[in-house]
């Protein structure tokens, strides 16, 4: 690969994704200005090397490319258009690299922003573990405009196994990600009905779990989720169900825009919502699967 | 593998799947004698070295081991109990192995029934299409006695890549193939939502598939079936829905009985019975999916 | 109404239900032999003059008419077709009346073996509570043979305020039972996601219920439900929850052997099923609208 | 009742219910000043008196009190917020009677705007079809600021059978509204269900529909809503399915943001969804139910 020159890049929320991402374009020896809102996160980046910045106006001024890697659609809204926000420093010819897993429409603002003053905007929602992403094996979707998609792929590849590319609507890869988490959650469930009946036909959950994860579902995903609902030990936590809950309500706004009957988003989403409601705060998304042996009557 | 001693069989359903598990038989150096309804589906067999029986009874007398691969309960109890049913003349001490995909309780009554002369049986259903069964690739699920399993384990090697034993209660097997044929039903419903919202989304189906299935989703099965939900092009048909409608009332009677909620099997029971009432008869039953785009109004 | 002959009436199953019935039928003046399972519950109905059996044979013995008043399809195979029952002893051209909610096929069974002595078989589901029971209020469905329906209904309008007759294929009432039963259930589930939603936007359940049982739902079945589901006190009991459980099986195994999609009541059976799991014996089977509130989270 | 005085109205929104409302309310004695986009609507009530505005800020211009009985959310905003918007000239003390089926959000965005110049905002939805609003025999839910209420009280009489108060919080009556249109799709589903199971196991829909809106639910919206869906003639049309599409949009948005699981709901938008898409133009939003018939493989 022939040698990249050296960016500066902005880096706007190092949560566990977002820092592994972020080491990741530093080892690459990119310049780096870090904001994130609680400060002591930032603190292992700027041992590797990164400045920090007190506020996404600083970590953007100046930027060739400033990456945003948030929880939700209103902290990227705000982290941008707010005060002191990236679109008020970010440089005319500077590309937005948007990680957030947000409906297609938040992106879609988004670039209509910057391109008033210049800027583009690439989504770039990633798949994957924080495990995955510290081993620099994420999965990225990308859409946006051709050429500031061609300046960034190569920043996309520090931390990446593959890039997919969707094309020039900035929300297409948006939709992709919601896509993919409405998969994840369909196996989980198909799981959580599938071993709650062999164990209440007498079966062992554990050595369902193992054929199948051995044979037909012979996949990391099915792994590791399925252990989680097999186990009914829903730990460690990657990602909580009020995560996910925000997501399987994009994917149901989305549904509903285009009319697309999705019966199993709805079940999803409604055990998802059930969980947030009583949940235990150290425990993974997945454990929405706990409302089929709940409902089958098994207490643990 | 130790030299195994030359058993006489009976093969009773020699359909797609039952003709390849019998050739594999049959090449292992057994002697086999056949019966099928429609007799001429049992020539092919009868040019490797079988002998055709003209009735179940005839294909199990002086039997070690007996197969059966039906289409459903009906079809295994007519062949079992009927007049010149196999229980007619199964020897004492022989096994018969019960491959169709069947409630844990048909097994359970032909069990007690072959019991009650001396005999004993296995359930054997297998996982895998067609060309899997060609192949000698299935996987195979098991459950009865122990002492029968054994000696039937080298027989059910000869057209399978695993074998997952579960234990001495007969149906458990049984439970375990409705349990997978579920989880398939689950994966094809994902897909059929998720590609749907992106096509109605402004993406390419296509694409969306080759993402998952070279990602999250990088399984044969996902492969398969996903072709099929992605292209709309329910061929060539490898298990039609009437089949698989049958599998998922299976399903939905043993979560009845044990009092398990599986909304997911709900909506791919009610899509299948749709599908059935409609078929178009060349298309697998995977085409279920098209539920989801004709419910998005999609028409092709 | 010109004056009624005095029948011999067997009456079998003298539960809250069946008991009210058969006063009724003793207070139109008609000779009655009563069997119940445990005894005690004949009490009452013997000192109004009816006499009572030791077996469904004795009561059946002689009579004109048999009633049969059972909890489900196995209690009324089982007074049937088992030792000292009833078609050991009816007479030919005696009219076997059965109240019983079960399938369509389970009356066609009993019709059949009926037929072969010379006796027929009328069903007779009955819609209403134990109040309406006792007020002869009582809402028929009637399906069988033209001749005997024409014998029985005088019978029927001592303890109904209607009968409706659907013709001469004997199941047919048994349809309209099951549909109604599910009808139910979807009110009650209607308001139970409805006056939680209420709730959890900061309204009285209480004054949502009032509102639409004064306007568009002013109906008894709407507002005694409703009551229950508006205060979520379950009480008094009614049905219990495995009754219905057991009704929305038989509902669906209809729906399964025709192909009817019946996604309300797939809902309705899960949440009946969870709460048989965990049932509080006092409770009415309308608590399976607390299925709803729990899983928005709220606890009472 | 006492004399009322004569009062100055405006009415934004003339349709069928619109229409009918605003001739009771010129019947009472009030002076009137009707808009509507379509200017051809408005004749009838010119013909009655009104006089016709050129905008909805000359509809409120000077008027005590200005009514609002539009389609939807976007429609009510544009009114109020759009330049010649009644915010524009609604006298400070004036009271807006919000009518239309919008989001309880919506209405609180509207009477936070009305607050800051010293108007106010009362939401009173309606139930009933055409009809009912020509015999003035609507239902009305009503919530708002108490002195606001009492004084539109007198002109909501005019149109109603019964006024339903549910506070002060002035979406309440939007969430009572959302909740009963919820319930109507409910009532429309589960007959749907039932008539397709009776008819798929030999019986007659009519019949049934006749024995049940006779019986357990003798209502007039059970007999209206449930004779098309027996017939299947789903004409005339009261509204299309397209509204009740976005009503239950709503119902969902707000299950969504409470976390209120409501499976009823999913599926009558799903059912919905897929008519709007296929719809056929001259008919009413019951026909959702032909979902269930075509998904038990009945064509006609």
């Amino acid at each position: 690969m022939e040698q990249q020159p050296r960016l500066r890049i902005g880096f706007v929320g190092t949560g566990h994704m977002g820092a592994a991402m972020a080491t990741h374009l530093l080892n690459a020896g990119h310049q780096m200005c870090v904001y994130n809102r609680t400060s002591g996160k930032t603190e292992a980046l700027h041992h590797l090397g990164a400045e920090e910045a007190s506020s996404p106006a600083e970590a953007a001024r100046d930027a060739h490319v400033v990456f945003t890697m948030l929880t939700d659609a209103p902290a990227l809204e705000e982290i941008t258009f707010g005060p002191d926000g990236i679109l008020s420093t970010l440089p005319a010819h500077a590309v937005h690299v948007s990680c957030s897993t947000v409906g297609p429409g938040t992106n879609e603002d988004l670039a209509r922003a910057h391109s008033e003053r210049g800027a583009q905007l690439v989504a770039a929602p990633v798949f994957g573990k924080p495990d995955a992403a510290a081993a620099g094996k994420l999965w990225v979707c990308m859409s946006g405009p051709a050429e500031a998609k061609q300046r960034v792929r190569p920043l996309l590849e520090t931390y990446s196994q593959g890039i997919h590319d969707f094309g020039e609507a900035v929300g297409a890869a948006n939709v992709v990600k919601l896509c993919g988490n409405f998969m994840l959650g369909a196996a989980i469930e198909a799981m959580a009905e599938a071993f709650t009946l062999a164990e209440k036909s007498g079966l062992n959950r554990q050595q369902v779990y193992e054929m199948f994860t051995s044979t037909m579902f012979d996949t990391p995903i099915y792994k590791s989720y399925g252990r989680m609902v097999a186990t009914e030990d829903y730990k460690p936590l990657g990602a909580g169900p009020q995560l996910l809950e925000k997501d399987l309500n994009l994917v149901l706004d989305q549904a509903r825009t285009h009319g697309v009957p999705m019966p199993f988003a709805n079940i999803i989403l409604d055990h998802l919502s059930a969980t947030v409601l009583r949940r235990r705060h150290d425990e993974d998304w997945t454990s929405f699967a706990r409302r089929v042996s709940e409902g089958a009557g098994i207490e643990r």
